[in-house]
């Protein structure tokens, strides 16, 4: 008896937790806190902030941090493990799990991290998580295309590798580098005058190796580009066109349902006139 | 009385200016002065303008100057403050505006700011306003991705500037210039040779912060156009759909109208029958 | 009578001229010759060929050259001045009266203007044909955004030529340069490094100069793009929409029709039923 | 009787290994041996490879070949001369006998092409297979612009070769130089600071010549690729229309049926008051 009090008020409080962390108010906060953050941030790579602001700005972060951190813990006490469901959990608690790791001097990239914070932004406003929704919703039908593109990129590296590492140690001597190097050219960025025709004047038929690496990659971009673009206009237009299909379908239905009802109404004025006929007869049999 | 009198007369007089500065020979007129002022503006970059045309010039673009004042001018006694209401007469004020602003050998830039006049063909002739009208129209479709693009874009130029900007303060020195430097490895222009192969002989893994950036940028990007492309497309194809659609349901009904009438007729002649054997009846009754 | 007959036989000589230069064989022997000179133009860019067949070479030209003369002037004979309706026929008198300027060492640019003799590939085989005419159709649909385009690109020459001419003025010293310069970074051609970097050296608020421009060409040239593939998008869907919508029209039609013929049926059998009740009625009364 | 025996006992092999091969399990397994074998590729390519699994790798290689060729020659045994029916077939093929080529250290590139065996991936994997399709298919919707595109980048080469080849010996001395030079420049890299800068040094209007090649260039393209998106997506489009359409037609067959049905009764009842009346009639007459 004694336990299940004990239950049912940890439930109430539970509840009450929930209600509060969705609460309206709640949430813009946290949002006024983010927004807030991310300018302090951005604020504290100044030189002006690093000589004036020097012991307010790590002090700001740190009651930053202490709010995020109330907010996931009262969200996990109200959630408890259907809190990890929503992949926007995760995220929040990635991020601001960063900001907790500790930030040497050394470790500048660390605490460049703690930036990651203001993408909560796109998690916390729900025009932004259908955004981020629709570009993830995206990757699935572009992951055959993803495949074969990651495929056909690793046999090139590859290939750059055994062939061009020795002479060109820089852009093309490990399986790294040959990535890295055929991510620029595919990107067209300084392929010709900056790796090809250096690369041709040790090797002159290079550029029957880069040139169809470009084309094969930039008609399978292409593709992906196009297969995204089919997917997405005919969902847009499907469901138009369902929309449209129901309001042809009442049309002819009610038009249909008129002539029938008409049709039905002579049925009972032939039935009445049977009737009418039946009672002639009898008159006549009488 | 008197003053009633004034008032119709300055309305009458309103209504004159009007119709004057909406006439078409007017119109025509400004739009000739606006295309001869951008030709004077050309030429007077122009050495042998600088030389033979010293003085002409700017007697040319203080004339020019003086009509578009006198246009407006009379546009705004005409309309008074529903001047304002006109998106297009506020940017054909702006535009004028800064053409009264003193221009000295050292505001070079002022002076050069005159030519943005040349942009009023844009606003006078009917089917370039279309074309603006559009582009701005597509820009609120197209909100939500780029308010994500900007968050993801200061994010990044933040944790940039913390990580980078000591070692490559030319670049990354301050937020603004990592703001710029990440435009320029989003138009993926000297993104590898320029920045980020220098940065990785700093930054061995320098990489893995600007490959993923210009990956998400890209596929932002990309998600934007497909957004604008569907939008498009859906308008044009839904306004053909509705037409197509009145067709439709217009010969549905015809049709449906034409078997309509052929049942009343019948129920009519089944009507007439019944008269008659109902005549019938009281023949055979009496 | 003679007259007439001279006249008749010009008529009936024309005609057969027109036969001549219509026939399949003819006109792929014009194309064979095409393609052979085509050839020729490339093998006489090589070295062996200006070593061993510096004689041949510019005979065969010559050969080709009175061909081609021939052909036109046929077909010139045969249509006389509806020669001059076919934009084709135009283009292959233009390409072909390049190859008769005389080109002298110093004027190597008109020798090599020849090969656009090439180009009649384009205008000779159907399939080309169609697509050369579909890219020139795609033209109006564009033309209201191209000359805002160009509007812009010529109020930002200006700009330019007045703002960085005198500092920089191998890239905005003329407002050729400059236009010539904008198209370069509209392309995004080393346009921070090679460009807007330097300039901003001297000027350090360029970037609120170039990247607005940046922006701006792209969002144009997006829109451009868009509008072209909705236009071609549309006129392919319309009429295959067209075409389902007469089969949906043929459907309805003969579906109503047979329940009409029903109706109908049913009427005739109830004018057959009245008159036998007439019958009735005049046999009751009789 | 025993050639016939053997014939059929031959059969009987032909089609057991027919069915081995095609198991489902036997194909995993070889998709297992292609991605283990292109991960010892890539590691081969290290330096820790080279120096510790000297001798290891070679022999992985051999043994992955020995088990291609293997699974090569069952296939050819069990479907004989309609093994190169199938494209992929023949492309197992020659990435398998590219292999078996001499691979010296001169010959570098011959080892480099082993790793086109990676490639087995998409052959053998069913959606990497569709995907290559559909790469295929769009190619001949694109076949006129690209030969058009073929035959402008030919003249363009001529004629750079021609008018810039004697002064730029390294981008167009030669026929080859030119038309890699005009690909490069159609990617966009370096095309001006690169290239068409330096050529306008000697030939101020070399503009006139690049500049015009860029946006035929690209103009092309830009069709190219609405081409092949409009025939994607009608394809589409059509396919769900198709089905859309069906059930339309079924729609309104099933409506009007019903009317008809109701009007066929109404005949029945009517048909059945004839012979009523009939029967009347037959009554009074009697």
């Amino acid at each position: 008896m004694a336990g299940n009090g004990v239950v049912s008020h940890e439930r109430s409080l539970r509840d009450a937790v929930r209600e509060f962390v969705e609460r309206e108010s709640v949430r813009n906060a946290i949002l006024a806190v983010i927004i807030f953050n991310a300018i302090t941030l951005g604020i504290s790579t100044t030189q002006w902030a690093k000589a004036h602001l020097g012991g307010a700005l790590p002090l700001i972060d740190n009651l930053v941090l202490t709010i995020f951190v109330l907010e996931l813990g009262m969200k996990f006490f109200a959630y408890r493990l259907s809190f990890f469901r929503s992949a926007w959990n995760i995220f929040d608690l990635a991020v601001v799990t960063v900001g907790l790791l500790p930030a040497t001097e050394s470790l500048s990239a660390l605490r460049a991290l703690r930036v990651i914070r203001a993408l909560r932004l796109l998690s916390i406003v729900p025009q932004m998580r259908a955004v981020v929704q629709a570009l993830f919703d995206a990757l699935p039908g572009m992951g055959a295309v993803i495949i074969m593109l990651g495929i056909v990129y690793y046999v090139f590296g590859v290939m750059a590798t055994i062939i061009f590492g020795a002479a060109f140690d820089e852009w093309f001597g490990t399986l790294g580098r040959s990535l890295y190097s055929l991510f620029q050219i595919m990107t067209l960025e300084s392929w010709s005058m900056g790796i090809v025709r250096p690369v041709m004047e040790e090797f002159p038929y290079a550029w029957a190796f880069f040139v169809p690496f470009i084309i094969i990659t930039a008609f399978s971009v292409l593709n992906l580009f196009i297969g995204l673009l089919v997917n997405t206009m005919q969902s847009a237009v499907e469901a138009e066109e369902q929309q449209e299909f129901e309001v042809l379908r009442e049309l002819v239905r009610s038009e249909t349902d008129q002539v029938d009802a008409h049709v039905l109404e002579l049925k009972d004025e032939i039935s009445a006139l049977r009737r009418e006929i039946a009672g002639l007869r009898g008159r006549t049999d009488g």
